[in-house]
């Protein structure tokens, strides 16, 4: 099993309103590319937002009219220094200032995440299946910094038709002995893949991976959130 | 640029002494794939600890010697729960039961990480650059937890020919904005993008990362280790 990623490019700036499953087609047919089973396509949230219209002004263009904006969008505030906050969203997901991005904005702007990426990943998939007669997947993928590590990686914030976790249980290794570890985070792992193609500076917002013989499930991006009482490091 | 990641498949079962070298070359002749330039070869740490001995037996495979082995290779405890234990190993990578792992393992031992992750990729680069002439990269990986986030992703441990961190520093947005968004842990993208080729009972221990044009970096994979006084989460 070879995995191919291709980014998908020559997608113009979105608009509130904008219906994106003909862009993200358009992409695909001046690449030669037409949607297959079990193909994933991974959209990187901000062109959603955007077309969803989650996206708010700054009066002044003002760090205090951006950190407000960032506790409004926050459930819980886990740590603040400096200019950076780590909090949870209220979709659940713990990340620097609650998701809300001023890069690859309007000046004068903010980009929010969509109010449910999830949902937002279904409709998406919905088109393209609608326009192909293809069974897919969709990732939608946010940029998120971690504890311990340096850097950032793509993570999978909405999913729709595959599971976001892989269960290993119960699977025996080389010796036969049952997997200690048991639940990888695919749609994480594909986000992360993604991202390879994509940049962040050259506008590529979207991504086709083939070759993974695991969509066709039904989970949702939520299903990543570990629960609090789970969770050593709340 | 579209990414391609072959599994190499048909690696045996490594013990100490083994060079790994000839067997990732004779996997990828097996598949017809030739090193060239910028290519990216991933290798789970395990097998690199196999051959360079890096096993320990469990007297009586028992969960108490395997808890003694967890601790000798921690440098620091940040927490505890039941059975799991998150540590900082000597390298200074925090995660769960300092790296030592008995999956994979033959009945009665345990597996450590590397001595030295980065002379280990060092030391595979250098051989397999020798046999073929192309200058490539490779990265050690591992399968890590996160806080926050269920599932298991791969990460980068041990990198050579590659740096840890693209650093967009400086880059400017569609709209004229410099990044907020400024380095990209970009080889834990490669080891979690490879790990879907992989899976973790099919014994496929590597994989061959092809079409990333940012290889022939110098970097370390410790280079991604936050420092303690940077991180929020310690």
């Amino acid at each position: 099993m070879t995995l191919a990623i291709h980014p998908l490019l020559g997608i113009p700036e979105v608009s509130a309103g904008d219906d994106l499953a003909p862009l993200l087609l358009a992409s695909l047919e001046s690449a030669d590319l037409v949607l297959e089973d079990r193909d994933i396509v991974v959209v990187t949230h901000k062109i959603i937002s955007k077309a969803e219209g989650a996206v708010v002004p700054l009066a002044g263009n003002d760090d205090d009219a951006y950190r407000a904006v960032v506790l409004d969008q926050s459930s819980e505030i886990l740590r603040k220094r400096g200019r950076l906050v780590i909090a949870r969203t209220k979709h659940g997901f713990i990340c620097a200032n609650a998701g809300v991005d001023r890069s690859n904005a309007a000046s004068g702007t903010a980009v929010l995440l969509p109010i449910d990426p999830d949902r937002s990943a279904h409709g998406i998939r919905m088109a393209l299946e609608a326009a192909t007669g293809a069974s897919i997947a969709v990732i939608v993928s946010d940029t998120f910094g971690r504890p311990w590590r340096r850097g950032l990686v793509d993570v999978a914030i909405g999913i729709s038709g595959i599971d976001a976790l892989l269960d290993l249980k119960g699977t025996t290794d080389a010796f036969g002995r049952e997997l200690e570890v048991t639940e990888i985070a695919v749609v994480d792992e594909v986000a992360a893949a993604a991202d390879l193609v994509m940049g962040k500076a050259e506008a590529v917002p979207a991504a086709l991976l083939r070759g993974l013989d695991i969509s066709g499930g039904d989970g949702r991006a939520t299903d990543l959130i570990r629960p609090a009482h789970e969770d050593l490091f709340r």
